[in-house]
């Protein structure tokens, strides 16, 4: 496994097997040259990566304020890093299928808790996949919001 | 064990023997809101974090212009998070022992490679450790760089 060349279809599989099946992603965010990093689970609707955290968390002021974040799914020897542009959504504000797919996925719904949450919208304009140094070559599997072709 | 709440000394425990046996570890920097997040293999020598990555890659060029890193250590479940004061040196220009202690964990020597790498010495300013929401009280394991008193 650990020399095996995946082409980028299978790349791409692997991908949404963890995209519609993973619990936790890592979210990466920045404030001028200060980074931040943690791990939130989240939903996929087939297109956006859904996220929930506190409104006033540097993860959502991050986001809000650039409409950008990073995103890395699966452990170190076999992640996919995605570029997102994302919206920050006050839970309560959210659309109703939004709220419904996080719900259902994560089975935690944040607009029941006392201290406002925001969904963070993340739309992956980038995508890249590897396990290990000999995949790092066509590691891209999208490119700003397309899925590249095999 | 994902209801255990455990004590500040089996966390600072805990995040040390990560520290001294796991390979890779999650490395996010930031230039200007946009954030950068990748895996890479580190090596520690009692104090410090040290990774290599090209010098001229958005890690070594983010950290070397804002001198902060934030480090993720474990699966999302079982995390401890570091932010770190971090000094960029080119790999050539490196303290020997730096580069031994790095040679000797990681098994490659990133002052062998044609393009130049720089080491990352990240020096942990503030460390939180949780595996489950009620372990989120009593995360903060470090403050300031210095490991809190149980």
């Amino acid at each position: 496994m650990a020399t095996e060349v995946r082409s980028r279809v299978q790349r791409r599989a692997d991908t949404v097997t963890r995209l519609e099946t993973d619990v936790d992603i890592w979210v990466a965010t920045a404030h001028g040259d200060q980074p931040h990093l943690i791990p939130l689970s989240f939903a996929w609707d087939g297109v956006r990566i859904i996220l929930a955290t506190p409104s006033g968390s540097p993860t959502s002021r991050n986001a809000a304020a650039s409409g950008r974040i990073r995103l890395a799914l699966g452990p170190p020897r076999d992640v996919t890093i995605f570029d997102a542009a994302t919206a920050v959504v006050p839970c309560a504000a959210a659309d109703a299928d939004i709220a419904n797919a996080f719900r259902r996925r994560v089975d935690w719904d944040p607009r029941d808790e006392e201290v406002e949450h925001s969904f963070l919208i993340a739309t992956p304009t980038t995508a890249r996949s590897w396990r290990s140094v000999p995949e790092l070559t066509g590691r891209t599997l999208m490119r700003e919001g397309q899925w590249l072709d095999a």
